[in-house]
């Protein structure tokens, strides 16, 4: 299917009912103003993340960074419903032939632009994986920007090719926690072998941004601007479902931040929100359920206390997720958007063990012949439930899902799922009750 | 732009103006009979190999897997014009996109889908960096053939995510040489350290598919059949050149076997042949000068002697490369077509160092985003050097490269050239002086 590349980004800030809760200060408790961003983010970012606007154009210069390979393949996965032997039809965005690997690009090119038209010359990151930090790092060498990478402990071990991808477009990547920050050092004084967390790197980077007047920060996911830039795969997506007259019973993602969710999803919560009937799911790793175990609240983005406020669902800010290799769901928190949408009952949340996302890997990279990142088989794994239960009701339920990434970076995690080294966890319940005693006090 | 997939192959066998000298026996030196080669391959194939017909038809069962990568992008490296500031326009074919990551599934899906045809269950192949072990893994996983994987040794442990590839595919993978044949225990009797080799893993693969009788043998690269099933790539980039109006002055590829330089050059070379002015370039490691040094002779195509003897450019069958990491790379040969046509003239050879050609990568890989497999960047290291002679003398040449296979398996390697850890290696003179004299002696 021939389409174009959309030409802007959809917000859905401009179709919400109710006003999205005001991010607070950390210090103060505030209302934050565009003023109190400014020392970590360009104008017109700021501009962006507190938009009403519906629909917001996309430069030039971008869609001709997203022409390397955007538009993105959507499809049908017809040997998968076979396998199945399920009346659901299956369909899949393709985001893994990016550069990176994955859909971070889609904001990753789009932050690197609009710093380097304000003059910025530095940008610090945080990553789980390493799907943002080498979707930074890509963006950051296409327009010569300096990008530091703060990458959690345990990925950079697990992982450390991408490590290598982003070293090849020219990053500096610390293991966070890192000697390079008070936040990191401080941890580090309490326990020398962290393996780290999305929360503790975003208080690095946020820290180095903060104390340095020719840096900024990038966010891979989280706020608004940035699950904004991630809509043209739900629009796409929706372009090329057109002439095959199909339009989807259900929508699903994994959901980290929220991020790919976000993108392949609020185009069709938009027309949910007009009444359109579409289930839209988001889903998650047992051993951080943010959205199907959390609460509801204002808490801090970040470990220690940097970034803003914002009421999201959350397992408290100081919860430290056990060591799954789906390193980009290892976030206590998730996006304010993404929470007061479950909050409104427009989306459901699904949390799976991560044995049983891999054998959904397994089977999707065994019958279609592409191998998922973990974090991709998250939603494989509810695809599939679904498709099954197609069958036995005998339903044919269209489906779409974002396979948000490919998992050639994480073939370890693999060799782990095969040889029976790959471990279980359960909802850490105690942990997350001692976290939550933590949250802020907003009056 | 929006083409179809080629419904043929082409067969530059229809149009050489000199029969292809016929490969001989390995015992009796004698030209091999259709019959000789039934125990290694399907009558199809055989057929194919054989054949001087200029077409044959792709069956729409192959067709159908094709079209999960194919066609695949065709693209200008404008901003790699810009950066070497060249008048030349340059064109790369995107073989990076299939699962398996290169272009070796074009050939692998083929050869599965006949083997199957003829009730074949299980097939035995050999494979250097792993590119084409991991592209039969795929194709034998989608037919539901059974494969098993000799990898040479020093790529095993350099590359263990392309093993791990090959596992989710549900293939057996043995480093080579190995404990499973009396040729691989041979060869770890008189070397428990040998690195392996091409030739070796060949000689281990054809054994096994010797000695078993539900077992069938399939190659990766050098066989008229399977260069054929790559031209896919030539054709595509001919009309996907077509709408620009644009038809290379010069056609590059990186040669080992020579399956992905025969797959970009040979629809090239076919209107060579009818007169038309293109240069075609195969490009080489020092370490391994098969075309630049190497004699056209009958030769072995493996370590012992149970392959064919074919009439190749060659360093002699006991001749074992240095540990390079363009794995793909390290065969003492060169396929029996791309042999005749640069004996006749027909096409060029050049061949460079490791360090030089991780320059290139490194450029391509910072300027156009994508990263290259070391086998691939001995194409851009050519490119490169045209298009920089090109802005000396103002030509604004067109010069067009097969890209054939992603980096992101080779990404210990960057690390090494990182890190200034990557050695160089001078035209093994000595070694191949002396393995030059253990050729076969043809009546």
């Amino acid at each position: 299917m021939n389409i174009e590349i959309p030409k802007k980004w959809y917000n859905i800030q401009a179709d919400l009912d109710t006003q999205l809760p005001p991010p607070r200060h950390p210090a103060t408790g505030e209302p934050l103003t565009p003023d109190d961003l400014a020392a970590l983010f360009p104008k017109e970012l700021i501009m962006q993340e507190v938009s009403t606007e519906r629909y917001i154009p996309i430069p030039d210069e971008i869609n001709e960074v997203y022409s390397i390979w955007r538009p993105s393949p959507l499809r049908r996965a017809r040997r998968l419903e076979e396998h199945l032997k399920t009346p659901a039809k299956i369909y899949y965005k393709y985001e893994g032939v990016s550069p990176p690997g994955s859909h971070k690009p889609n904001t990753a090119v789009a932050q690197a632009y609009f710093n380097l038209k304000e003059g910025v010359e530095k940008i610090t990151t945080e990553t789980g994986a390493g799907q943002w930090g080498s979707g930074l790092s890509f963006a950051c060498n296409r327009f010569g920007i300096d990008c530091k990478v703060f990458m959690v402990r345990i990925s950079y071990d697990q992982k450390p090719y991408r490590k290598s991808l982003m070293q090849i477009w020219g990053s500096q990547v610390y293991p966070s926690p890192s000697d390079q920050t008070q936040s990191g050092r401080k941890i580090l004084s309490e326990d020398p072998d962290s393996p780290g967390s999305l929360g503790i790197a975003i208080s690095e980077a946020v820290e180095m941004a903060a104390t340095h007047d020719d840096t900024k920060y990038s966010l891979g996911s989280v706020l608004n601007h940035v699950l904004m830039h991630q809509t043209v795969i739900g629009q796409e997506a929706q372009e090329q479902l057109a002439p095959e007259e199909a339009y989807p019973d259900i929508v699903i993602g994994c959901c980290g931040g929220g991020s790919n969710f976000a993108g392949i999803s609020f185009p069709f919560v938009k027309d949910k929100i007009k009444g359109k009937e579409v289930r839209v799911i988001a889903v998650e790793p047992l051993a951080c359920p943010t959205l199907t175990k959390g609460l509801y609240t204002y808490d801090f983005g970040d470990t220690a206390q940097l970034a803003p406020i914002v009421k999201m669902y959350t397992l408290g800010h100081t919860f430290i997720p056990p060591k799954i290799h789906a390193g980009g769901l290892r976030y206590h928190g998730v996006a304010p958007l993404v929470s007061l949408l479950h909050n409104q009952g427009l989306i459901e949340a699904e949390a799976y063990y991560q044995t049983e996302v891999f054998e959904a890997a397994d089977t999707f990279a065994k019958v279609e012949g592409l191998v998922p990142a973990p974090e991709a088989a998250h939603a494989i794994r509810s695809v599939i439930n679904h498709a099954v239960e197609c069958k036995k009701t005998g339903e044919e339920k269209t489906i779409l899902f974002n396979f948000s990434g490919h998992g050639y970076f994480d073939l370890s995690a693999y060799d782990a799922f095969y040889s029976g080294q790959l471990l279980d966890y359960e909802y850490p319940e105690a942990l997350v009750k001692e976290s939550l005693r933590h949250l802020p006090v907003i009056q």
